[in-house]
């Protein structure tokens, strides 16, 4: 890796309240760790490439923390059915058809080249119950350069015949596919990814916990998402107040664990998952698209549990961060109006922030360009978005890149530290 | 004008919640009056060119029933401001700039393109106060063929000092520029325009009323858009129960008048426009933005009232009017849950009809393809959004469409039986 030195105008927020930007600067790294941003080239760097820009924006790589790329054929589609329509005509369906590999390799390409395309360097992803497309969906986002950490998902009760694990099935099926990934990958790594309470025994919900003990293993899965879904997981779990004080009684709650939506947590919920080190993964177009209900990002974020953005493909159905990051602007004026006034909405920095370092941090030390970070970052040319016709500051180009911007504005993509 | 022939996969919604689709049929038009639709060429037109797209998409005109033409240049930006101080900040100093014609022709040429662009066939737009720049607007739409109603606006009051019309020089420039106008354009027309009641006094008000009235002309206004503003207009008032009562007791609640926004209104006030047949033009993007408020659009649509979509630039940031629909969606599933599920949230097929037939009845017959109708057709090639990978049905091509497509989709227009 050595070496990589990027030119042009850098902006990040190491604050989450505010862009800090460099007009016309120097990005370093070395071996994958930033040692900074410099007005001009260190002495000691005269003899190295760089990759000019000129004036386009560098920024950081975009997270995903939470997206189901078997659901991307789809995407658009069933937005006015109800959920269980939803699952029952699209989702579980079509995630039956990923047992066969060579329908597996055309869409999980798919999805892998649309991530890329829209500046997505880092992702949680679910893929479907079967162990040999997951690892097809492993070695295709590992050639894409997507950092990821993927999903063989569980689901052994309360789905349908056809797409239903057996117990025991379930549980073997993942070692045998940790003990095939583990390590296996530069970019990917395996995920323990119960799908959530109601399709998960408690049987498949230990042994999850167990096998993420035992192989130090990231933990993704759904929680708190909707009013019907926590009736169903308490009525199995009647003793417990809370979806997360389930997943907590199987270990499945800690700083390696991300849990998607978190729209109705009670107030005990919110503080155990911030004490275990959880992030949350909000998904502000699929809240919308589903009905599901305005999470309380705010307040999430003030107690300090970690927050990042999440696609939720095919509950959202699109695949770019910068769509995020605007639909969670706008859900969270939402929730101001609905909180009389309480819950105050996002500024345009900290949206940013929630895509670049607050989903990053789930990744290590990813999203922002200070000193010892990994060299994730994304070029953006914005010049087709009418940044000619005024002269606009760094600032009000970020602003418009993500309010306006698609994949044509995508033009570079760096991912630990490598040109991808 | 003549024979217009296109042949293509025709989508419309002649009633409001189901697509009526035609797979491989010919759409024909004789004189800008819509024949019919036929699975194979009649006999007669044997001999008649036909546009021949294949397996590409038709469908009727998008109309934007309110968009700001001047603020196209700022959309994007300070999307977390306070709404007095966007205001302050952006709209106000920017309008300014159309007393410079240099200035206004760049950003008029900008914003008309990209309404072309995106398939827009109809808009209703705010100009600037000022007679020559609206002109000039106005030249530019017809040139790009938007076929539009556009206003010179009138703000005699509460704004500041640089940008404040003096009273009877509001009334005069206005009569002015409608003698310049009316009857200029094929496809322009010019429609009254009185910024909205706090910026606007009493004798502004009734003199457009009375040059609504006297030649005849549509009329476009913003009410009922913020608590402060139905404050500051019933402070005014007093003896009136709602902005849409104020504007009545001036006789510009007529069947020509469109209404942006409406999100507080009383239950009278509903009634009343929809019994003097006024048209509301929805804009959920903007809404969100600028935290107004979630307007009760399924319950004006069950009255019977009027209903179209705006982009609502730039307090919206998208001039695509799939984006609106798709924006409809989301915020109707946020008024549902706000209402206990009584305020039912939009089909698919009920969003694409607000932005076609819905909106485009403001204009007379347009968007639809019934017998009779206005040719206004937008092509759309949507092989980029994966239809090639799986067998979609037309319905499920549209909804992805409306979700997915952006102007690279809009592949052809035809505005009022010309092609643009």
């Amino acid at each position: 890796m050595g070496t990589l030195i990027l030119k042009g105008n850098i902006i990040h927020t190491p604050q989450k309240d505010k862009f800090e930007c460099h007009e016309n600067a120097y990005l370093i790294s070395k071996d994958n760790s930033i040692v900074g941003i410099f007005d001009s080239l260190p002495e000691e760097y005269k003899n190295e490439y760089v990759y000019d820009y000129g004036n386009k924006l560098i920024i950081p790589g975009l997270s995903d923390l939470h997206v189901h790329a078997s659901q991307y054929v789809y995407c658009g589609l069933g937005i006015d059915l109800q959920l269980m329509d939803w699952l029952g005509t699209y989702a579980f369906p079509t995630e039956c058809k990923y047992s066969d590999l060579d329908y597996a390799k055309v869409y999980y390409e798919a999805f892998a080249e649309s991530l890329a395309k829209n500046g997505t360097t880092r992702a949680v992803v679910f893929a479907t119950k079967h162990v040999e497309g997951t690892e097809l969906l492993m070695d295709i986002l590992e050639k894409h350069k997507i950092a990821a950490y993927v999903g063989k998902v569980n689901m052994d009760m309360f789905c349908p015949d056809y797409i239903c694990e057996d117990t025991k099935q379930s549980i073997a099926d993942t070692e045998r596919w940790l003990k095939d990934t583990i390590g296996k990958y530069k970019m990917v790594q395996p995920a323990i990814t119960p799908r959530f309470i109601p399709t998960c025994s408690s049987e498949v919900l230990k042994a999850m916990g167990e096998l993420a003990k035992k192989y130090d293993l990231h933990i993704h899965t759904h929680s708190t998402e909707d009013i019907g879904e926590i009736e169903i997981s308490l009525g199995r779990y009647k003793d417990f107040p809370s979806d997360g004080h389930v997943y907590d009684s199987f270990n499945l709650l800690t700083d390696k664990t991300v849990l998607a939506h978190f729209i109705f947590p009670t107030k005990e919920e919110m503080e155990l998952i911030r004490d275990r080190g959880v992030t949350i993964a909000h998904c502000p177009q699929s809240n919308g698209n589903v009905r599901a209900g305005v999470p309380p990002i705010r307040q999430l974020m003030n107690m300090g549990v970690k927050v990042g953005l999440g696609s939720d493909i095919a509950g959202g159905y699109s695949v770019s961060i910068f769509r995020a990051m605007a639909d969670a602007e706008y859900l969270s004026k939402i929730r101001w109006m609905e909180t009389g006034k309480e819950d105050t909405y996002l500024s345009v920095p900290e949206a940013f922030f929630l895509g670049t370092k607050g989903g990053g941090s789930y990744f290590g030390k990813v999203g922002s360009f200070e000193e010892g970070y990994e060299m994730d970052a994304v070029i953006i040319d914005d010049s087709n978005l009418g940044t000619h016709l005024d002269n606009f500051s760094l600032e009000q180009r970020i602003e418009r890149v993500i309010h306006m911007a698609d994949d044509r504005n995508v033009v570079g993509r760096f991912v630990m530290g490598e040109k991808a």
